[in-house]
């Protein structure tokens, strides 16, 4: 939707490798949510049990893993997986391991946008939809194909790519959404940048105050769920889920991939390490880093976050 | 001043309680701050000083607390105070509880600014007053009823709204001032969004290095006194008071509420908790957080940040 | 080159001082790099080695400082030598204690950058240079006298001055590069602003996410090497060097004059202090904050940073 795809057959992806069947691959996912014709990829043994249940039929991985998938996948065996599907994203997606500026940003046309109320200096790029009773402030740049729902309020400065977004969500000043995320496979005096085909989907509801960035996905997507709130200068890299209702204070970050339960507020400062899952109810003080899994309805604190009680009685 | 405000009397915002005068409320301020005809709110013993010399006639407040009210004020009881507070704001001020872009923003006429001089495709809303000898640079936006003095410099990509600024203050790139801080009220799986209605004052000699936030107050202001110098990418958070001379390193948060002295040092990527007292002449060290009053002459640091021995100690 | 410099004798320059020879001041540089007309300056014990080795013929120091000098160099002996150093630099270079706006940005002429691809809004200074097949993206802001190297991606809402940058570069949406950083002198009740003359060099294939904030140099240059990656809100304060192959994830923040080795790697909101030297392949946790020198090879975590197993042993 966001990336021009091109129609590659597995067959002429790998014509030295031998497969069950061949087809056109149809996109590229993760293991959960791939379908039948969507390449897919499986890299550590912590998703294995999506391993399992993958509905892919090609699938990179490695000699040690490839026994967890089903029998009925086609298995591309290599050494660095994240490498090879680098690679192949490249071969399918144009231009998503850079943000090249869109070239078909325009003033918008009151007429194709009625009942939204526009401010100076406006630049729209092709296909963009924009509900009716929102407004979208001045020097503020919406590139190809994003989606804002009804009532919404977009400030000004705001740069929106890549991106859904739901209806009453207010983004204040100064906000950066749906740019390519932090990630690259470092290969010797070269990095190999990670191409993102992933979006941005934020939910009904919610506000994003000033100076945030908000990654897209690499090739899953990241997700704000319905009225949670994000304070000032708050990152969020590319994958992380923040599940409904949550309070987000000033200056907090997540690395990539973490996921974060409903009704979780997170303390100013406080920083999430990569690919953790955070619970549902869960407090988090402010300046804590948070470095592993935590249960739900936990109040943790500290560097390395702990639970409360731990933290004063060390202190 | 830069709020829409209407004018109702008190039997008219509460026709169902009883009152020993009747007077159109002329706004709503902090205990301190009240005028006789303004609304007050008092809603933590930490107030009660305040409460006993408060000049409101008109103050909401808790069962539990009312008593160390002056017997002359007329009482609004109530479970929830801010809660309250926020429907009444909300239906004496216009639009204060979200930033709706300024839709009086136009370039600048240079015969209006006559000693002023602009960069290139600058937005000024109406009745901005900007002092002789000062510079707005490329891109910058300055909403409705903004003061800036004489002498100032604002650089490029810069966003100021509900703010009073001095003489003499620099204001580098991609700062962004005075728009609605972190405020809501969390209802079941709604949030009411706390209007603001107070601004930012910056006084005379400040600078201001690139990408910071400075949220306007909410019934209170968000003060920065003179002479005071904040690196890149602080957060100031809303109702936050700085004293004069301090010196603020990148990145630094303060959460809501807080009061600096004078002559206050802190160190990069430090964090204040709320609704704190942080004396004069305090050094804070980098990377700590603050989270309880600080007396006058300290130097403290870690997290939770104690007096500088301490700290040594315990390394 | 980015600052307008006038042409002083030493004679002139300290009408009252007795000097060995007289000639034109040329710029000034910090002990290693000046050049024999080049003013410098020595206010540390730390830099005695280079202070016996400086080709410059006047410099700036103390009484206690000056027999670390080569006897030929004319001494300018003071208590404050930053003081006087930011007093010699206002004579010298004009305008390089504020960032005034330029006022020579204007439209880019698409006939004098043949091969370079604008958005919308783009603002060029005089005498930039960007090399062929570069974009540059809407409402982005480049001042008087950059130069970008060919194949280089900038994207919205940059703002780059006083900058000279490499080839095959990604800059990002939202990032400042080149604007004063934070150095002034406290001078009772009032603050004098130290001018930065230096600037920003970064080298080629580097990539810089959102939201960054990289200060140019006082006396001496910030610098970035060719392969470093930095993540979104990255704070580089004024003449840090970065080596090579580094990757820097978000929110970390660099005090002034750091220098950080080749093949480094940094956790997210991590915090370095000023005036540090990072070894080479040195990896640095997530959230740590580094306040001494680092060897080669090491791995460190912790607040105040310390190695590895010393930081897990304590916890």
């Amino acid at each position: 939707m966001f990336f021009k795809k091109k129609k590659i057959s597995l067959k002429k992806l790998y014509p030295k490798l031998k497969f069950k069947n061949n087809f056109i691959v149809n996109g590229i996912k993760p293991l959960k949510s791939a379908k039948k014709n969507e390449l897919t990829f499986f890299d550590s043994l912590k998703y294995r049990e999506e391993a399992k249940l993958t509905k892919s039929q090609i699938c990179i991985t490695t000699k040690k893993l490839e026994n967890f998938l089903p029998p009925k996948v086609n298995k591309i065996i290599v050494n660095n997986v994240l490498y090879e599907l680098s690679q192949i994203i490249k071969k399918i997606y144009i231009n998503a391991d850079i943000d090249y500026p869109d070239n078909t940003l325009r003033r918008p046309r009151q007429n194709s946008y009625k009942d939204v109320k526009f401010g100076n200096n406006v630049l729209i790029g092709t296909n963009v939809k924009i509900g009716k009773n929102s407004f979208i402030g001045s020097n503020t740049i919406i590139e190809h194909n994003v989606k804002i729902g009804i009532n919404c309020v977009v400030g000004n400065n705001v740069i929106i790519k890549n991106s859904l977004i739901g209806d009453n969500v207010v983004i204040q000043d100064g906000n950066k959404i749906g740019q390519k995320g932090f990630g690259f496979i470092p290969l010797k005096n070269k990095n190999i940048k990670f191409p993102h085909i992933g979006k941005v989907i934020i939910s009904d509801n919610v506000e994003i105050a000033s100076g945030c960035t908000i990654d897209r996905g690499s090739v899953d997507d990241t997700v704000i769920g319905s009225n949670t709130y994000l304070d000032n200068q708050v990152h969020i890299a590319h994958n992380v889920k923040i599940g409904t209702n949550c309070m987000i204070a000033g200056q907090v970050g997540f690395a990539g991939s973490s996921s974060i339960g409903d009704n979780v507020s997170i303390g100013g400062q406080a920083g999430i390490s990569g690919h953790l899952k955070i619970g549902n109810n869960v407090k988090i003080g402010g300046g804590s880093g948070v470095i592993k899994d935590i249960e739900d309805n936990q109040i943790i604190m500290g560097y390395p976050a702990t639970n409360l009680k731990n933290f004063l009685k060390k202190k």
